[in-house]
């Protein structure tokens, strides 16, 4: 049955649907941006404790990334007027439906490997 | 709900759920390997019906991603002893259920393009 939409949707719309899944491809391509994804997913966090749960980001490369994912939709920056000025990032609604696209990515990725490598 | 389980998979056991998930990037990532998976959907194709299906990609190229789809068990080879001896590609079994994390991914793809293009 899912094969069934995909297909439909493929056919119907080719254009629109290569777009959708290059949209999708691109939050997770690079080495970064599914941990950052990851460690939002919970809650919103500060650049420091972002960098805490990701070992091995440079400050440099984790702004980078989340200026990136901040012009994709993917976060969104918040600056409360406080002192000193605080700064905080969380995942738009948007991508928070990406736990869904997880899902199904982690579990065709288990079952593919069970039936590869456990053989 | 689809949060929470790939969070409880994701805390339970971080190193095969990386493993998982790079399994399946693995299968998109490059620029053929997406419309090699979606012509044999439908079913097992020859070679030059493959490439038939996929404008601009060279012999060379096809061939390379072909093998390489062979080796991550996401594409069966088949020789068959005919006079001439004919070839044919076709999904494995793990490889046809991609078509239900290619429906969650152009699900997701579709409405964060909506929501950060359309708005």
């Amino acid at each position: 049955m899912r094969k069934d939409t995909f297909l439909k949707n493929a056919k119907s719309c080719p254009a629109q649907y290569v777009l959708a899944l290059n949209d999708t491809l691109n939050v997770f391509t690079g080495k970064w941006k599914l941990p950052i994804i990851g460690t939002l997913l919970f809650d919103k966090k500060r650049f420091t404790e972002i960098q805490k749960n990701i070992p091995k980001i440079t400050p440099r490369m984790l702004s980078k990334e989340l200026k990136d994912l901040e012009i994709n939709g993917v976060v969104k920056r918040t600056v409360y007027d406080s002192i000193p000025v605080s700064v905080e990032y969380e995942l738009t609604d948007s991508a928070r439906l990406l736990g869904g696209v997880l899902d199904k990515m982690l579990e065709w990725g288990l079952q593919h490997r069970k039936k590869n490598i456990g053989e």
